[in-house]
């Protein structure tokens, strides 16, 4: 099953949805639930049953015909998969209000720790956030190399992004989650992924406005 | 051109990356573009030229041929078409560090605007965190029927949401921002969106460990 999972090629979309996927098997699983049809999946992640199925194939073979997914297999055997990633670090840049935030809740997560932050402010480093220690940003470079940290995670005023981003990239980071929707310059091998609250909002916004409208 | 625009159906992954588009343009601007070709805009947003003009197609007919597109009047109608949509008043749940960042970054935040916050720390109620004031939770559904608000951004621990969204929902909230990427039971006409910076984490996580894997 695994020697499939990494031989096809699984588009953006449906790995995007498998974490979301695994917050719901969980939620199942807290509920109590055994056993489920992809009907149930879908009605809770809000995804057709069809893409749900498709999305599950990729993986391999989970249902049983006529009886659906049981929801722990399918959770174990998803683990399985992303356990044999092993485990990769994480930094964190800008201790801001934002990047405090995320390092508060970052415990929860498996598969990625964030293991350095990093802040100019002279009164935020060399302290510890929960099991994160802030440095310096002069030391961005040399802490990356040391814990060879390859994702990592921007919360920056915009104006700074792009300066930081190149620093980053030569000391070897190969994926970037920007906290500020603006085009970042980066080689083709690093992966860049946004999240912005605000374009968010405005995104419903356009939904809203269009609804009413047509 | 703006009735062209109604009448069509717009693809929702087109008006995530419209959102994307306007920054860029913006960003063209700032730099004292002129004048771009949909290569330009899909090199600076990371998308293929075909996507864009086909993007851009559901708006009108922008483009000159041979000579691309004008930055500032590509945006000007843009920006003319939202204008039409009228503004929307937006409330926060939850004013933690998250919640406060958002507000804290929301004055560039053109279309919507984040008039109320709520929490149950009566600490933080009856305060200002710039225009926002903060109201105590209780009141959640009294203020957005006062206000008529439709939109609400939700920055609160998962096992209180479905409480809230619930609140949300009667009071007649149209569209629903998640902080936390867990299932929402919400009526088939109230749009949901998550925004969750660890589920990105994991995704660009997952996506390292295929390629590494492949």
């Amino acid at each position: 099953m695994i020697k499939k999972f990494f031989k096809s090629v699984i588009p953006e979309t449906t790995l995007r949805r498998m974490v979301y996927y695994t917050r719901c098997l969980n939620s199942f699983k807290n509920e109590g639930v055994k056993l489920i049809q992809s009907e149930d999946i879908a009605k809770k992640c809000g995804v057709k049953s069809s893409v749900v199925r498709k999305d599950l194939s990729y993986f391999g073979e989970f249902g049983v015909r006529g009886k659906g997914y049981h929801v722990e297999s399918l959770l174990s055997t998803i683990n399985g998969i992303t356990n044999t990633f092993g485990k990769m670090n994480a930094a964190l840049i800008g201790v801001g209000k934002l990047g405090s935030a995320i390092i508060k809740h970052s415990t929860e997560n498996f598969n990625v720790k964030i293991i350095a932050a990093f802040d100019k402010d002279r009164k935020k480093v060399n302290k510890e956030i929960g099991e994160t220690k802030v440095y310096p940003i002069e030391e961005i470079e040399s802490i990356i190399k040391k814990y060879k940290i390859k994702i990592a995670i921007i919360a920056i005023p915009p104006s700074d992004v792009q300066k930081i981003v190149d620093i980053l990239v030569n000391a070897g980071i190969k994926a970037i989650l920007s906290l500020a929707l603006i085009p970042l310059n980066v080689p083709d091998d690093v992966e860049v992924s946004f999240v912005d609250v605000l374009s968010e909002v405005e995104f419903l916004f356009y939904k809203l406005s269009l609804r009413r409208n047509i």
